[in-house]
């Protein structure tokens, strides 16, 4: 046995999201970073690498140089997989390239800059056989499991409502007029593509909702703006939602809501209780039964659903948030990639992290939407 | 100065928001119960008035006789108002006739059966000069008043977004089926009118929005739907709304949201900050500020509006609830009336409450969702 | 039947606790106000009695002339109980007169000004056979109701720990310098008794303690401390009890927790499960069960023990408060009236409400702290 | 620059605490693990640290043999630190052989076994000139650096009370008495010390409240029990105090409050406000201001204190959790490593973590609190 090898692509100094990759894949210690190419400025990726601890050669000043150049290193130094931490238009890209060297791919959300990219990387990923991986990391958390379980067992009965939320109010100013970096690329459509909130928070909002609940959107009608002037993509998307069993739901995701941090939360409501989750409180499952008291289910207490168990790291009172639940699904990966290396199946929980088919999904959502907030008509299909 | 004395219509033995209107009434000491016409059943409306300690010629067995016997009655011991607390369906035929006959009204919601009603009972209002004020009581917390006061001074900029949700489960099982009084009313549209949720419910989240940010809904997409099988009336809606300013909105209302108990509960964001309220916790306005601490706003903590200290009867700390925010709506409604009595203009705090305008919106407004909820049109103005 | 006719001492303009008595009395409709000595002022007694409907004769210069003045008024007119309202040091003289003419009392706590009068005002009453309820208020919570009675039916196993906490921040500065009436009287010896915060919401907390849990206070090791300079009285105290069954437990009380509003709390631990109530979040009560989910219990929800459903009086989510509360002490007392007028016995939960038992129990319960805090002895025995 | 060596003693399979020192070292991916001596059984040493990656010659069957072993090797390879996760009772030997041979040390807390080891490893330390951290990591949380910050900064005025408050329902019966590993050596005076639940935890409360509030416990009345029948330790133990300005106390922590998970929290009042900080929701401190409305600070949220900022890594809303605090500490220790091997002083706030003096203090605290417990006289002095 032996830890497995990340090379990275994006990440370097001042980013965020790159950050919380290498702190989410170092967490459970089975993961080793080997090399990266951090950035487009080849001195800025060496100045990175450097500060990771990696060797001057290990940090590439291409993600292309990166993948040949570990290709040609021997089997038992080279990397296993790519982690991808670029913003939107720069995921397919190595993403696919990855892929056709033989390398496994974990990439950051949602899938690719468009829809006709998101379809020829499936192509891509499902002939070659690598795992790919995708970050939706909020259904990461064990209450999020919980919740899933619980459905899928019947325990909620069926369906009839289903609310989800992700407001945010970082973006309530013309943010992307000064230098913020993060502001700047989301705020962009020639790197963040078609949809500003819906693609960067609406995907994680839907994702969550068709996970959980294990139903999928049939139809949806949006109202998508655009409230702060000079913005050139949506900061704020309602969409009513029904789903395949005929329940009803409503979609929020805003990042206009001031003051709010970064408040995902979904409430299902089933004929024989209801269940609320919130990502900011992320150890406390709701469940709201008719005519008996509200219980408070919580990470590590009682006899929770094994997938729940299985994602849980310390004892309940020992709260674990965004990083841990982002590292399941880097864990997750990682076994499998292990499982393969070893000639045998994944463990049953190891499976369950997000894949290139949430990927498409997502972004046929994100078309979707978008072209229903434009449309006069009310319902679309999807 | 002498007591304000009422008059009610409905509210017999086992009737619940009888029971709260003479709460309400109560509290203050300012208002007296003199007679009544307490059930469509002579006896039962007779036993209902001994147990409120009435003498027994003034339980009258229906709401004309009341009219006209307090009418004979000697100025200084008839009623001065009368208090309707019937099913949708005997709200207009009381309103009109103690107007008619010189009796201020006050009214539980909606306004009344139908649209027709309403207009009509607008014009006789409007033409007698009488006092009219409709129990939407959730605007009589304190906190609504101060989130109000704080729009309309600006301090939370300009509004982008409103969310108003108001989610109870009680209605999950077909309760009708049993025989259940309060549901039994609530679901059949001979006694409710052309909708259910939306009506009972709906009516008081549009009226808590458009008080509180002082704008108006002016278009609407929405989904209406019967979600529990065998039910005649609707138990879930979900609007997107536009305001006159702009602004965004959702309005969600559902009866079939198992273990929520009456969760009504209001979002706004504005440029500057973001409100929240929730009925259920009713003494707390949470202030989000963009860039700087949530503040915790708290009935008698601090230098609060003058109309929210208005409303406010105890310190800081010793809960005040339902009947006290239902008793504001009284107390203002009696001290207008006191003001009359005295040939004096009210006091500025005592017009506050819901009047016939308010509950003619209403009607407007339920009318228009359900007529766009079985729309095939996106957007439909109000 | 009739209603219940009530006289109040003390609680003229500008007094607080006089009008929460009012409310209180008034909420359920079966209590009338008939006269009143609400001010040592003979012309602020009048002016008060007139804003109250009052007419003029039964506006007493003093609770002397009340008592003695409604002794000659004909039995279907006079008052049928005195309510006191008036600061500590005025309890005991009206409180002993009322019951030696045949009069009911209701009074605020503690029961009076000094241990002396608390034995001689229990002798009277006890042999008087009158009705004499104290208003520890809290005790009225229906969730409080219901802590009890799980604990009785030994749902949560026997009890190990009890914290019990009655934090303020309201006296933080040296208020009584200015001319603030609350803060004045509350902090002088003369008026109030030997103990500050110990007196005022130190019994509150003994009262709560012992009434939901059963148990006795045995042996008790105090903290007392005044931490405001200049002040005469004690304005925090943190106390180490052991109870009668050997749990032990932690009472503290502060009107200088800076930033604290009124947050009465108790936290009971038995050996099966904990419960935890909050008097600011009145309608919920915590059950913390060992290896298994809290559960949140709700006033209206499920299947609540009869002594908390027949202390509630509106439906789930509809918040009940300190008023409403408070009416359960009046609405009880006057029952137990009611039934003594009609020569039978009251039903089974219109007997709950404190007694003179309880206010002797709390100022035995001062004096045994304030003595405990000079000591230099750890335990001193109750 | 290059990563820091971690070589560990315990934390073999099973385990609970060893696994969260490798998580915590591992988050920030600055300090790797080279060396373990895992468990006092060697075959379970190298099982361990074959499932750590680690090469089976640096697998130690005692922790002598790992020092000792270490040392052998060159400077490039072998550990810079060793990290102590095991009993109680085998805190001091390691710690003390680790010293001598110029390795720098972090220990789980308390100290050691019992006051006489502690005195002795400090001046071990001492002369030693190495670093040695203590991990008391609830002092790790962005927001305790905050409240921490704002006392220093005089933002709440003087401190006039601080409750401090740990309780678990874990031992709430007799779990030792089944073969879990965690409840039988807490509980055991051979492998814990004198002390149970105030070894335990108790120093955590008293560490929190002392790091926070810059004072110090100078008197204290103690009362300490053991609830579970056949418990060798104490289990429950309030404790009032009096610190060095004068300020009034209490700690209370216990292991048998029933459903309590891991409730760590302080409540500081000030002469301007309070403060409140709850572990189990870790990135929120309430700010209670006399007069103003109470302030939810937030990590992320604002402007907190530097030292707050420096703790935190991910943004607003994006929950840290117990790990991350945790890593906190092994971050700036690590961080104090690293500027030793550069020959340069640390940055401000990488020296910001629990020190040999913090785990004297500890140990002192647990020795006056238990003979506080078994006196009766009322005060003793620290």
């Amino acid at each position: 046995m032996r830890k497995i090898r990340m090379g990275m692509v994006g990440g370097g100094q001042g980013a965020f999201i790159g950050a919380v990759h290498r702190m989410a894949a170092a967490l459970d210690g089975q993961i080793e970073l080997v090399c990266g190419a951090f950035s487009s400025n080849p001195e800025r990726s060496k100045a990175s690498g450097k500060e990771l601890y990696l060797p001057e050669e290990r940090c590439y000043a291409t993600y292309q140089d990166m993948i040949l150049g570990e290709k040609e290193l021997p089997e038992d130094v080279r990397m296993d997989f790519v982690s991808i931490v670029t913003p939107n238009h720069v995921h397919y890209g190595p993403a696919k390239m990855a892929i056709e060297n033989g390398f496994h791919v974990i990439s950051d959300k949602p899938l690719c800059f468009n829809l006709e990219e998101a379809y020829d990387l499936k192509k891509v990923v499902d002939e070659s056989g690598l795992i790919f991986a995708l970050t939706h990391n909020y259904t990461g958390y064990p209450m999020v499991k919980q919740a899933k379980a619980m459905i899928a067992n019947g325990d909620i009965g069926t369906i009839r409502k289903v609310v989800v939320e992700y407001p945010q109010g970082w973006l309530s100013t013309f943010l992307e007029g000064t230098d913020q970096k993060q502001a700047s690329w989301r705020t962009d459509p020639a790197r963040s593509g078609i949809a500003g909130a819906i693609g960067d928070i609406g995907t994680h909002a839907e994702n969550l909702a068709e996970y959980i609940t294990g139903l999928k959107i049939e139809k949806m009608c949006a109202d998508i703006s655009t409230l702060v002037e000079g913005r050139l993509l949506d900061d704020d998307g309602n969409v009513l939602l029904h789903f395949d069993n005929g329940a009803r739901g409503i979609l929020s995701c805003s990042q206009i809501s001031a003051g709010e941090e970064n408040d995902l939360n979904i409430r299902i409501y089933g004929t024989k209780a209801g269940l609320e989750w919130r990502q900011m409180k992320p150890n406390t499952l709701w469940v709201k039964w008719l005519d008996k008291p509200t219980e408070m289910l919580r990470t590590g207490v009682g006899e929770l659903y094994p997938s729940a168990q299985a994602h849980t790291r310390i004892p309940a009172g020992h709260p674990e948030g965004y990083l841990e639940a982002f590292a399941n699904i880097y864990r997750n990966f990682a076994r499998c990639i292990q499982a393969r290396l070893e000639g045998r199946s994944p463990e049953p929980y190891d499976t369950d992290f997000p894949t290139i088919d949430d990927g498409v999904r997502g972004m046929e959502f994100i078309y979707k939407v978008i072209e229903s907030g434009k449309s006069k008509e009310k319902w679309l299909e999807m």
